[in-house]
């Protein structure tokens, strides 16, 4: 028989796509990456995950796994040699238990984001994971590239909201890993290797995570902020004056923000005049476990002082539920507005805080120097040291010309972001966008051991090749 | 030149110890192992430590890392055919930089974690790791065993606490990964890899860890409580109420703290008639960012709630900073209490929350089915599901007679622990005291997952043998 006619024999003909049905799963989201695929598979088990996984390493056939499809690195679109199999997880999609004595619940790698914030919610808890794409990534991508988000000042990334894994192997092996523990310390932390590996050592299949109280109050706050070192001062003082209340906190710069009031005329500032044009906005959220009255206080209490040390020239706190969710979304809208400004060239990074403000300072200032008159688009989470530093075209520059300097910028903003001490993919992860980057900004030592490691628990290579290490 | 000579060339002979010099080193902490070594070194760098295991990378002998020689299971203990050589980290203990605007400090393995906790309250900062051990324990140790402790319920185990770290691997590489980044998504997690890993893949030298804002001030609670289940309901109220405010949650059997008030006379509880014979205790400790009327305000809020819900029978609020310390000293002093009593077995095991009390009441009773009139000394970090499940001597009971049946008293709880879906070392590790029981409650294909990583990172098998899995 033929690895197709194995694969409809064990799934069914109707779970393994083949010809144009696989084009949306060939294609990666930003629709950066076209590959081919000898077919898409859609088991619905783990047991079914084990037995495509033992089909394919008796054949040599690559396998792909692929969530939501969502990812920003290419990380779960095969090569265009049309050899690899896609295993889509998408039916494996049940919640398969929540303990609310225990504060965890155990899903499958298959199951919509979003659709686990809601089940955690009626139940009277919070699952904290929270980024753009929850409508439709899944929380199998989201382990396989640990994702961040916005909440991780508080809650960290994926990996730290994760207490146990069901894991089918490279040797299509299950590794039941479904531990709801605190504490477990009883050999080798498999399950972080596998979180972040982006489905290059095995396939998650389940996780046990953790939940959280529902907050009783969540309140946010907008503030126009003369400089990035302000910015980082006023994340020291809210860090000290909130404690762990603070869940949020975000630096936009502000023709992020004048741009999506310009762009979307039903959003508006919170501010008039000179604050409406600040050179940078920062973001606040409060989660409370009292009132909000006593989230409101507490902000006027600690942004007071920060304004009266000048650390930031203005403050609006949102009186209501509803004006908080605006704030937020003249967040969550920098990068609709950004997409209407045109192609612009993106960065994923990450730096030690204490370095944000001389990154920004000198990298914007190489770059004008390399490339005069382009645009800067900067935001991104400053709790977690976390840019999304995206530079646009010149005035007078076709878009084209822009896109044709993209490896020279990479360059310049990366070399940079090393030299400061910090990471070229912050939360996105590698995939194949990155994997040629790594070799220049990774200890060689790391590296040494990255692919020992890749060789020791998928000694065949059949596991998402081309992604994240070369052999 | 033999072994011992080219160490002595190397580090010189001040700092190669032999003979009744290793004494200290060679015996655990416990006193339960007695191992021997060809010498003891203590080098002073990291370029030292790696040029000590090239050295007996190449003449195959056997290393066993030493930090403080605290640990509870053997782990830094040498076998007794004198064949390894003991690498102290002791002399690597500086603390290399504090970094208070990304809230980091930079240290090495040999800092004392006491040394570290002052170093950051120095720095106006919080390094929240605390543990019984702390006076001598070496941050390296707390790494390599990733400790837990009593602060895990809000900030975590070490292993949560860390960025970076430098690592010497098996080959004497040294991997510079001392990274102080929130998010970094660029390739396999090696470092919660050798975290834990009680260096048999390696030897961590430094790590970067994270620190946090000084509490305003902290308030503790005692509390009656009349059984384990409601014992978790008020956990479950506690996280609600508090939120991360929440930095303590102990349960302690009524009879630890009724021996630690006889045998010590200097300390009382806080209730008088019923209260104090209370089958249960349960210990909170709230840290505030406003103020300590604040947090005790909050205390009388949410216990008031519990008391009326029945979840507790009496409670005790600390009226200052030292009665706050008078509890916790109570809790602290259950050990002592119980070494007075005489030797007891221990055990460190963790389960889900919500199955806490079906495990005490069905565990003790196999015991006093299978070992009658024997004494339960049950108390631990409930917050974290985390019980130092501890069995004492049947009044007339010999004390030989009750450690003869170690063996099977093990196999009682830990076939317990294993049906209740839990942990049996929740936070001392494995080392040599637990290896061979590894094997009975392991998931095989993660055993055998181990061992392809053992096999990947430390081919020749030198880095502390006999401790974690067997190759």
């Amino acid at each position: 028989m033929t690895v197709l006619a194995e694969l409809q024999a064990l799934l069914g003909a109707d779970h393994v796509l083949t010809g144009d049905d696989t084009d949306s799963y060939t294609l990666d989201w930003r629709g950066r990456y076209r590959g081919r695929a000898l077919a898409v598979v859609r088991p619905d088990s783990t047991e079914s995950v084990a037995a495509v996984v033992r089909l394919c390493a008796r054949h040599s056939v690559p396998l792909v796994p692929q969530g939501g499809n969502t990812g920003l690195c290419g990380g779960a679109t095969p090569a265009d040699d049309g050899k690899a199999v896609i295993l889509s997880l998408a039916r494996l999609n049940r919640v398969r238990a929540i303990d609310t004595d225990n504060d965890t619940m155990t899903v499958e790698a298959g199951c919509v984001l979003q659709a686990l914030q809601q089940a955690a919610e009626q139940a009277g808890r919070l699952f904290p994971l929270s980024l753009a794409a929850e409508g439709s990534c899944t929380i199998g991508g989201n382990l396989a590239t640990n994702a961040g988000g916005t909440q991780v000042l508080r809650y960290g990334n994926t990996r730290d909201l994760t207490l146990g894994l069901e894991v089918v192997t490279a040797d299509g092996e299950i590794w039941h890993g479904l531990r709801g523990l605190r504490k477990d310390n009883t050999g080798y932390d498999l399950r972080d290797l596998y979180i972040g590996s982006e489905g290059t050592l095995g396939i998650i299949t389940a996780a046990t995570l953790k939940l959280f109280p529902l907050p009783v109050a969540r309140c946010t706050a907008l503030l126009a902020v003369p400089d990035v070192e302000s910015g980082v001062q006023l994340l020291g003082r809210a860090r000290q004056g909130f404690g762990a209340a603070l869940t949020g906190f975000e630096l936009m710069a502000g023709n992020c923000l004048q741009a999506v009031v310009r762009l979307f005329p039903q959003q508006r500032l919170p501010f008039a005049g000179e604050s409406a044009q600040s050179p940078w906005f920062a973001l606040l959220e409060l989660s409370d476990s009292e009132s909000e009255a006593h989230a409101r206080e507490r902000f006027e209490t600690v942004l007071g002082e920060a304004i009266e040390a000048g650390l930031a020239t203005d403050a609006a706190i949102a009186e209501n539920i509803t004006q908080s969710r605006a704030l937020w979304h003249l967040r969550e809208s920098i990068p609709l507005a950004e997409a209407e400004l045109g192609k612009s060239i993106k960065h994923d990074v990450s730096l030690p805080i204490s370095r944000i403000a001389d990154f920004v300072r000198t990298t914007n200032a190489l770059l004008q120097r390399d490339f005069p008159g382009v645009g800067h688009v900067i935001f991104g989470h400053l709790g977690d040291g976390n840019l999304h530093y995206n530079v646009t075209r010149a005035p007078d520059q076709e878009e084209a010309a822009l896109l044709a300097q993209q490896p020279r910028i990479y360059g310049v903003v990366h070399d940079s972001v090393h030299a400061h001490g910090g990471s070229i993919s912050a939360e996105h992860g590698v995939g194949q966008l990155k994997i040629d980057e790594l070799p220049r900004y990774k200890d060689p030592v790391e590296l040494a051991l990255m692919r020992r490691i890749k060789k020791a628990l998928d000694p065949t290579g059949i596991m998402n090749p081309g992604k994240v290490v070369r052999p």
